[in-house]
This record gives structure tokens, sequence and C-alpha cells, in this order.
């Protein structure tokens, strides 16, 4: 394939702020090829694919899509429960975390005002706008942050964060953020990426769910078990504030293949070893391919992605190994805070990062010159 | 199998309002059975099941479970508007109509007050009570609602109603309702069970939806083609309402297996007139075999259901046929306005309604003795 200079290949792809990765079927129609043929580096699934204990429980349940589900989502809930070593009324499921996250936004929105940490992800903001919250930015060293004078004045504020943070990667430590529970009226920390660490890294508040009614745990399972198609997520809350949230929706939101899936998903030990494994490794061997690139600068990270700083535009970048590697990395422009000097890249198999960096190389390289 | 009396039945479940049908798990556990071994007349589900294609739809699109779904529903939205022959603005799809149910009761409840119908469905109380709505009450006939005697005032009013009407299975006419677009600020018409009627019965108001920017119709995807534990339905509505819709859930709310098999659902011309076929032969059936019984006085229905008024406890019915017959059928008192004498059956096939009768003679006999 001959490369078109790079401003002509500018030129075919109209200036566009993606909300979010994966979009597959927006970059095969740009890159003109099809979906599969796309190496998608912009949304942080486990490339090690679904397991196949899980695509075995969901085919089993094919038969179960005549009926409803359950509306106590008990066996569901039960599973999360032993998982977390809790009780299954802390337990709420959801169509992906992104429904939970719509009512923390409504929940967060009753408080006075409510905090994210910039750069935040742009789903935050759709969250808590749908419900007209009232938002404040804080710095992502959380050190900036000072309660308002009066003692009493930051109960009725509230916080909602990723840990580990995305887009940096940046793991929050729980003595970090345990005193924020103290602070805040109510605290809703996106653990969207948390299970990428093997237990004896996490710092997950879990166990902090039973202290402080006022936190709310999000998990998604999408990401770790690659089925961000099928919408399967949870949350980990005080009975009271579950019941509410319950009625502020309908009673099946969780289809009975996600039911099935996440089951599976939990029990499937296995699988999680194995994922951990990878992780170590394909993200070491990343860091290290993206720092050797001259003008990248990768970001130490404890979750499945990398955020990465560029001396050149990132939606060049992206435009350009779009259109001569099918490959699709994301852009940080729905990042307020970053601007178009950042992408991120979530960590593959070796093999497909060596595609990658060896893209990433040959298309610096080009546009330098 | 010897029956005990009828009083000690009823002590063996406690009682409970179900709060819609289709509990088989619930029924399986009173029962001492599998929920498969319980015969269900209580969800208004076809009984033809799932259609071949749809099922093959759901296996081809396994594989899309690793990659997110297209956050505009390109396809899908495409597809259903080529069924209605509308434009594609004009249509949203959800989580199951239940989830597009619970943003009309967000819109619904910013206007001055909203009007349901009675007997009206559980689940519009529940959608209209999570955003505080106010609430009155329409006669079935909706002849004794009168606009307040301000000119406008009734604009400030909203109107939510199904179509057929559930549990009774009336039919509002098109001429009925159109003059209500008029009248009200907002009207909302579920027509979860209007695809039971051939298109030359159908009394949608689809068609009038470009005419009225506060008409929004709801649809419900999972009753005809036996699909309610997968959860899709749509919307139908100006695509400025659409966007307000959207922009206050998440972007990814129908799960890719959902969104195949509802392409492959709406193709399906096939099945769709064997279930017309189907529906004509069985509810008359139905009705004449509810009618032949002592002390039942089925209501006739338009849809694929039918309400019995019924001279003893519906619930000590419901209990007797569960607990000796494995039947399940609806009783109605989660409708306000119905009480303990009526029940809901759904329309089977030809062998189960055979013993659905035989069993409800045989316990009426019973309990009479």
């Amino acid at each position: 394939m001959t490369l078109p200079p790079s401003s002509q290949i500018c030129r075919q792809i109209p200036s566009q702020v993606l909300l979010h990765g994966g979009n597959r079927d927006w970059a095969a129609q740009q890159a003109n090829c099809l979906p599969q043929e796309i190496l998608d580096f912009s949304a942080s699934i486990n490339p090690l694919g679904t397991p196949a204990s899980v695509l075995r429980a969901i085919q089993q349940a094919i038969p179960l899509l005549s009926s409803y589900p359950d509306r106590q989502y008990l066996s569901l809930r039960q599973a999360i429960a032993n998982y977390h070593n809790i009780d299954s009324d802390w337990v709420i499921p959801g169509n992906g975390a992104a429904e939970l996250l719509t009512w923390a936004g409504r929940d967060l929105a009753q408080m006075q005002a409510v905090g994210i940490i910039k750069p935040a992800f742009s789903d935050y903001l759709r969250a808590l706008n749908g419900f007209q919250a009232n938002i404040f930015k804080l710095d992502l060293d959380l050190e900036h942050f000072r309660p308002a004078q009066e003692e009493n004045s930051s109960k009725n504020l509230g916080l909602l964060l990723n840990n580990p943070h995305n887009p940096t990667g940046k793991l929050f430590q729980r003595q970090q953020l345990i005193p924020l529970l103290e602070q805040f009226g109510l605290v809703i920390i996106d653990e969207a990426f948390m299970d990428f660490l093997p237990p004896s890294e996490s710092q997950s508040l879990i166990d902090q769910v039973a202290n402080y009614p006022n936190l709310v745990i999000l998990r998604s399972l999408t990401k770790f078990y690659a089925l961000p198609g099928l919408r399967i997520g949870y949350a980990i809350a005080h009975p009271d504030r579950l019941k509410k949230w319950q009625s502020w929706r309908d009673p099946w939101s969780v289809n009975v293949l996600a039911q099935a899936a996440a089951i599976a998903c939990l029990a499937d030990l296995e699988f999680q070893q194995k994922t951990w494994g990878w992780l170590t490794e394909a993200r070491l061997d990343l860091f290290q391919g993206l720092a050797a690139i001259p003008g990248l600068a990768p970001q130490p990270s404890a979750a499945n992605f990398v955020l990465v700083k560029c001396e050149i535009s990132s939606l060049q970048l992206r435009d350009y190994l779009l259109l001569n590697h099918r490959i699709l990395i994301r852009d940080c422009l729905s990042f307020a805070e970053l601007g178009d000097r950042y992408f991120r890249v979530c960590v593959g198999t070796l093999v497909t990062q060596t595609k990658l960096l060896t893209a990433l190389a040959e298309v610096i390289e080009n546009i330098a010159q």
C-alpha cells in the first residue's frame, strides 16, 4: 500500500471526536473494510476473548429467552455476593455498569455539587448532566481538594471517580480514598477495571461498603470477560440505596443470557488467573515498546490500557493508523483536559502489540518527514 | 394426586400479590417442581415460541458479544423504520419496552398531571411514581374525561394508555384516540400487543406520529416473538423528543443479540402470518371454553389474553391450579380496581388450553363443593 501524504489522509476523515472506544463499525467505514478486519486498540477489552465456560453458559441459557428474567435476580445476586463475600441484599445487577451509572448520576445530582476527577470519562458527564447535577473538577492527585470552611458543608457534596482511573491508568490507594468517605456525602467509585488487578494488588473498597452507607461501588463484567455486547455490570451499596435505585428503573433490566454469563464469569477462576498472567507480561511489553518510539511517552498504568503523550496530533495519528494499517487507537479529545496530544491504547497480545508498535513507528517517522 | 381441602391449600402459599405474569421461578417453588414443568398462562407470550429465524440470528451474533453495540444502532433503527415505513430518526430502540416506559414516565412527570386508564398495568405506576408524577385515572370508556374548563389547560396534561388495553383486551379505535392528541400535551400509547392484530385490523397510531410531536408509540418485540428474556422494544416519536430521551440514558442499552434478533423478527413475515392464524382460532376456542364453565365470564379481547370475571376468589383459584395442576394464571390483584374477582389467562395452543379448561372446571367444581 502506498502512503498518501498525511495532509491528504486527514482530509479523508471528517474531524470527529469519538466519545468512546470500540466503534468498529465507524472505523471499518472509514478504512473501507469489514469491522472484523479492524485491529482495535481503542476499547479496553481483554484480548483473550470471552471464556469458553461463559460461551457455554450463554448457549445453555438460550431456551430461557422465552421466559421473563427473575425480577429479583436471586441466583445472579447470590453469585456476585458469594464472589465478594458479602450479602446479596447489597448487590444490584445492571444492564452494563453504564445503566447503573445513570442511577448513580440521579442520586449524585441530589447533592449540592458533584466532584469528578479531571480528566474524566465522558459518560460521567452524560450521567450527571442527564439529571442537571452541578459539577466541579478535582485534580488527579486529589491533593488540591479542600472541603469548604464550614465543618459539615462537604457532606452535601458528591464524588464520582474511577479506580483504576481512566484514561491515565492511575491506581488510587485505599488509604487515600477512605478519608474521602468521611468528607463527601455520597461517593461512587467506578471499579470497572479493578478486576484486572490480581487480588493481592487490588485497592477495591468493596469491604468498606458495610461501614459507609454513602459509598457505592460500580463493577463491570464486560471488559475482563470480553462481553461488552451483552451488557452486564453491578453495583454494591447499602440495601436501602439499592431499593431506591430499583424503584427508578424497570424490573427486568438484565437479560437472561447476561445473567447466565455473569454467573459463569465469576466461577471461572482459571480464566482469571490466565488474564492476570497475560496482563503483567503484555503491559510491560507494550509500555517498553511505546517508550522506545521517539516522540511517545507512555504513562505507568495499573489497568489494561496505557495513556500515551505524543508530540504530534493524536487525531492525525489515529487517522493515519486507521486508513493505512486498519488499526484503531483511542484519541483523547473527549477528555477535555487532554486535548490532541494524548492517545490511549489497550493492552493486546504480544502479536497484535508488535503490529501496533511497528505501525506506530512507521507512521510517526512518515509524519515527521 | 389427592386434592386437599381448598382452605388447606390456601394456607400453603403466603398471600402474595404478583405484580406481573411469567414468574415461573416463584411458581415452581410453590408447586415444588421445576420451572419448565409449569404450564404458564400468566405471561402473554406467543406459544408458537421464538421463530427459528430469530434463534439463528441470535446464534450468528454470538461472536459480536466481544464488541460494543453500535451506539447509533443504525441497522436496527433502519430495520424498524423500514417495517413501519417511517424515517429511522423517528425510532429509538430500548432494553425492552419497559426501559422506554421509564423515560416515558420521566417525560410525562413534567406535565401537570398524567391520566392513566383504570385498571392500569402496574408498571405504569412504577414508571410515573419513579419521577413523582401526579396521576389521575380515566374510565376505560374514556367517556368521562372532561378537560378542565380553561381552554388550554388540558395541554398541560399527559396521558399514558395501552392499546389493546391490558388486562381487558379492549381495542380502542383510532378515531376515538386521535381527538385525545389535540386535548393532551403528551400522549404515550403503549402498543405492546398491537402486533397480535393483523395489519387489516390494526388500530396503531404510528402513522400519526409525524402529525403530532406530542405523541409517542411504544412497541415491544418480546411478546409476539416469545423473547421476554432478551429485552427488546422501541419507541416511535419526534426525533427531538427521542434525542432528549437518549440524553437521559446510557448509549448501549440494547445488547447485540437483541439487536440481531429484532432485525430477524421484523423480517419473518411467515411467522407473523402463522401467529395471526393461530390467534384467531385459539382465542375463540379459549373464550368459548371459559364461557362454558359455570361462574366464569370471559371478556371479549383483541389481544392474546383474556380477562375473566369469576364468582370465587381468583387467588384461591390461582393457588389451587398451581398446587394441583402446575398451571399458573394471572390473578389481577395488582390492578387495584379489579380486586380478587378477576383473573387473566393468555391464549395458548389448543392442546394446552384443553388442559387449562379441564383443570379450571375441576377446581371450580371442587371449590363449590
